[in-house]
This record gives C-alpha cells, structure tokens and sequence, in this order.
C-alpha cells in the first residue's frame, strides 16, 4: 500500500512460502531495514522483530509520519542494542502494510489487491518469512533475535522452530499463547473496523477510501491495554483539555479523550486496515503449545539458545505471570534462561520507554553473550 | 422508547428539575418498580440504584427480553434484600430508555425525540430525580439506597445531597470518581456508536433504524472491563467455538469471540443508543469532590449514615483502592462506616453474581441497622 524507502527482498512465484493455513503464498516480498556492518563470519546480525503496529523503521526515521525510529532509544550507536558492534536487521512482518505482502498488496490471480483474499496468517508464517529473508542475506545464524509484544512473540516462535539459527534470544513483555482476554479485546477491534461501511467487506482500496472510524476505534481500544492505569493517571488524571469547566456536551471535554482521539486519527494514515484485521488475527491463534502436543516445554526442547526474558511489573496486557510461565518452561528442559521482571507503572508500552534498568539488562545480556559468540568487545564503554 | 409496564411518576412543566447544567428539564417522569409493602410509618424503604445498562426491573422479569430481575438473587422474599420487611423501589435513572425521561423522549420543544438536544445530565441529576421520585411517594427518609458499580455512585450522591434521607447507604464495587481509564473506556464506546452513520448525529429515531453496529462494539468494549482476566479464562480460554479445528478466516473461531459478539447484539435490542452516550458521560462526569471543595470528606462532613462500602478482589474496573478512598474519606468524618472486601476471582460484575460472602455481609448489614431504626426483626431466620 505504502511506497516503502526500505530495501525489499523478493521472492519469486518459484519460491512460495507454505503457509500454516496450507496454502502457498507466492510471490511475496519482505521489506526490511538494516543497521551497521555485517563481520565477516556473520556472527553478529541481531534481527529485531516489530510489534503489532510497527514496521522495519526501528532506528530510522518513519517514512510516513517522520517521527524517529520507535525504538531510536534502544537501538544506535553505543545504545543497548550497539550498531557499531551488531548488524541489525529488522523487517516488515508479513501482513504488513510496510512493503512487506499483506492483503493491501496485488493478488497475482486477479491483479487488485487481496483484501480478504490474502490468506490468514500466522506468527509462525511470520517467521518462516523472516527466515527465507535471512537465508537471502546469506546469515545462517543470528546472534540475537530481540522483540517486544507480539515482537517477543515471533523471537519464541524463532527459538522454537530454528534452534541453530539463534544463538540468543530476548522476548520481552510477551506471551507464549494469546488468552482469553487479548483475544476479547482484538474482537472488539476487529468488529469495530468491519462495522465500518467504507471497510466495504476488505474491498476499500479500489474505491479510495479508508475505514477511518471504524479502525481509529480498534485503535482507541487497543491502546488503552498498552498503558497502565497509574500511567494513564499520571499523564492525565481528570484534567480537562484546553478548558477550565466541563461543557456539558460530548466534546473531548477530559485530556485523556483528546488524547486517545488523536491516537485513533493519527494511526489511520499510517496503517491498513486489513492489516490490522490480519495481525490481530495473527496474535490470536498464537499458541506456542499447538506444535508442541500441548504442552510448552516441548516448543524448547534441545534448544542451546541463551535466553533473557523481561516482563513489566505494570504491564497487564502481558503480565509478568505470562513470561513465568515461559521460563518455567525454559527451565523445564534445562535452558539457560535468566528472567529480570522490570520495576515499572508505565503498563505495556514500557518496553518502548526509557527505563534505565532495562536498558542495562538487554546491555548486559548482550555483552555477555557476544563474549560468549567470541564477539569483539565494545569499541568504549559507554553508558 | 420502550412502552414500559411499570409505574410512572409524572412531574410537568410547573415542577421542573434544576440541572448541574443549569438547564431546566420539564415536563420529565421517572418510571419504577415497587416490590414488597410500605410500612405504616414509612420506616421500611430502601431504593436500590442501578448501574449503567440495568433498569428498574431489579427482582422481576424484564418486559424486553423476558428475563429475571437483574438482581433476582438478591431481591425478593427471604433474600437479602428482603422484600418481606422492606418496601423496594428501583427506578429507572434520568437519561434511560426504560420510561424514564432520557434523548428517546418526545421533546416538547420540537415534538419530536430529543436526541442530542436532550441535556448532558449528570449522577447528581439522576439522584435529584430520585429524591423527587421519593416526595412523589411521601417517603422522608429511606432505610437505605444500595447500589453497585453506577449504583454505588448514586449511592454516594444520595448520602452525600441528602444526608436525612438516607438511615444506611451500601456503596458496592464503586468509586468516588471516575478514573482516566474508565473515562477512555467510555469514549471509546462513545466514539464507536458516534462512528456508525445509522447514528445520524443522533436523529435516528424517526428514520426507525439504530446504530446497531456501533453501539454493539461499544458493548463489546465495555463487557471486557466487566470481567476478571480470570474469569474470561475459566469461561472461555483458548477454547474453540463448535469446531474442532481454526478456520484460518475471521469467523468468531473462539469461544470468547462468540460470547462478546452475542453479548453486543442482543443489548442492542434493549437500549437506546444515545442513553448509552448520555449515561457514560454522567459517569465520566462523577468527581464527588468536585461540590465538596476538592476533598472527598467534605463531600460526607455532618453525616449521621451508617455506610457498609463493599469490594471485590478481582475488580479491575472500580479496584479495592477506590472503596479504601471512600472509606478513609468517611473516616475523616468519623461516619459509621464497615469495610468488607470480598475475595472473588469474577471481577466487577461479581457484585450481580452469587457469591456467598457478599449475600451475608449485605444481609448482615441490613439486619443491624433494621435493628437500630426499630424494625421488626425477620419473620423467620433464612438462609
């Protein structure tokens, strides 16, 4: 949908991609965006795997909205994630409406976009993608596969299926299945942007309209589960926006409804509403114990990865019980795993923020596990 | 809108009620239920207050969708609230759908529905109504007024506005004002029926069509908050709905995406959109402290209540915290006031369910302030 700036590996109608639904997906592409230099054994490529909502500009800047990469503070030149000792790639999951293939992309067997013709997909298929791109850039293992939310979902999926091809992994503020209540609020969204008449069942982009309520709805929704409640306090407690009484009308009388207004308003221009649909749908059906028998350990069994598993005290979209359970299951086949659960009231979107603690952890695992990898140390040390 | 079975008390143009947005409303009418007997000397009534989406049939069959009282297990002979010693009245708040005066009623300006010209009311308004309800019927001062969630607010209006009509007060799973995060929940809401072009600014009444989807998210929505992360996982988890395998489409494939779809279509059938609009933004307006200087206690300063404040452990929408405020706050004021929190893994709408602990504290509380305002004791111990 969007001209990506990006890099973009192609891969052909004779290379499909087998997608957990049983169809093949061909041809598709995955955009991506890279950062410092690869060594020359290859050891040092950390892929970073994006959240539900955002895209391969993680240290650069958005090519839409301008703003700085949305992990600039972690990812950089002596930041935690150093791109003058790693080469970090980061891709748009498949789906995506960020050059990568999703439903906003032409369907080969009727030359207009797919809308609800592209296939339901799933993180797996997200990462089996991921992996045809790390074979194109020729890296046969990385060093560190790194994300948050649905991001920490996909380095599980990765440790899971490619256990040769990580050496070490950080899922962070995630989850190894998607309960009840994510599913609930993902419903919501999903019902919000199909309510839209202008969605027109997935079939918008001919038409050049967007399901702009509807999706800005999904998410308003969603964005209040990325926030604490003493976050949402905090920023605004019952401050009135831009007035000194309440009007008695349904103006955005409460900073917090200016706020989450300009969230949903702001996202339409950024984001494909059938993408939202598709990686909602994504999220949903992840369950690491579905190729497993049931039962999570299994998912890990063999694995000689390294692991650091970080979770947000605050954070009760994925509660630290959740990332628990995964290093129980870590720990349950004798996996090195450490576990830090960060001191925080800023809910989900934590992961995102300066938090020093954190910061220090992904620093130090880093450190300690190129040490092992035999990669050189830091140039200085900064801090 | 609904052609009600119940009572009506009428109040016209030459008995106006003052609003807090100093608008007059007149004429109005307050529909209600009555069960159980006045006695001689009017000692014996309590008014029940209901929450956001209930009505005025507490403990008898709703005339819409045939079911029993939303309170049918708290209400009646032999129960807690028990319709043998006391008179109960439930009537259906200012701005409803249920034969109260609310934006589906005929405005006598324009002779057709009020819509958006209906005035932004608030709790203090819909408990004014009340107080007029209870002048209508010659009742001084009541037992008591009991109310969860919506209810525990009005609850709170009452012993807080009319500290000698009020003998007890039962404020449950309540707050004393509204939160950031139940502000962004309603607008959310809010936005979702606004969103929907059968909402027509409003004016969908005469046209005869509603704005069924969008009111239906905005159920969806708010039910999410309803629950416990638990309780969504001990009904639903990842379970599959009449199917054994994924569908790979966005069919309702979980159990839980059944439940919340079902949960937005038939409440359509029974509310009025634009009350949904008007009510959540009298609960979005709620700050108790606002008439009271800023200070919870003013609000409480002089009262002669005995208050039984109850919470429930799994309550995420108004937390344990928020009933300690009110408990501090009336502590301040040295008021009469027993704290109980009730373990429960149901979240908010545990107040509606049966739970045992709870059933016994209210009937406890009921019994030894009936004691003190000299009523006759139970006919017989039930249990």
């Amino acid at each position: 949908m969007h001209s990506p700036t990006s890099k973009v590996a192609r891969f052909d109608a004779g290379a499909p991609l087998r997608l957990a639904c049983q169809q093949d997906l061909a041809p598709f592409s995955i955009a991506y965006e890279t950062y410092g230099a690869l060594n020359s054994d290859k050891s040092n490529a950390i892929l970073i795997c994006h959240a539900l909502t955002a895209d391969q500009y993680v240290a650069s800047a958005h090519p839409i909205t301008g703003k700085p990469g949305w992990w600039d503070n972690m990812v950089g030149s002596g930041k935690p994630i150093d791109t003058d000792r790693f080469y970090v790639i980061c891709s748009n999951v498949l789906g995506g409406c960020m050059g990568s293939t999703g439903p906003a992309s032409i369907d080969p067997a009727s030359g207009v976009p797919y809308g609800l013709n592209f296939p339901v997909i799933t993180l797996g298929d997200m990462v089996e993608a991921q992996a045809r791109l790390m074979d194109y850039l020729g890296i046969d293992q990385l060093f560190a596969v790194i994300g948050g939310s649905m991001g920490g979902m996909q380095v599980l999926e990765w440790a899971s299926r490619f256990k040769d091809r990580v050496f070490a992994a950080v899922p962070i503020a995630t989850a190894a299945w998607h309960s009840s209540q994510n599913i609930a609020f993902h419903e919501v969204g999903r019902q919000a942007v199909m309510a839209d008449p202008e969605w027109k069942g997935g079939n918008y982009y001919a038409s050049g309209t967007i399901p702009r309520n509807g999706l800005a709805v999904a998410r308003m929704a969603a964005h209040i589960t990325y926030l604490s409640e003493e976050a949402l306090h905090r920023k605004f407690g019952r401050s009135l926006q831009d007035r000194s009484e309440k009007t008695f009308s349904f103006s955005a009388d409460f900073q917090v409804e200016s706020y989450l207004r300009h969230q949903g308003s702001t996202f339409v221009d950024r984001f494909d509403a059938n993408s939202y649909l598709y990686i909602t749908r994504a999220l949903d059906y992840f369950d690491l114990r579905e190729n497993a028998g049931g039962v999570l350990a299994n998912a890990f069994r063999g694995t000689k990865t390294r692991f650091c598993v970080v979770s947000f005290t605050s954070d009760w979209l994925y509660p630290t019980r959740e990332s628990r359970t995964i290093v129980q299951a870590l720990n349950a086949v004798a996996a090195n795993v450490s576990f830090v659960e960060i001191e925080s009231d800023k809910g989900h979107d934590a992961f995102l923020l300066e938090e020093p603690t954190f910061f220090a952890t992904v620093r130090g695992f880093l450190n300690a596990a190129a040490v092992k990898r035999g990669l050189s140390a830091p140039k200085e040390v900064k801090r």
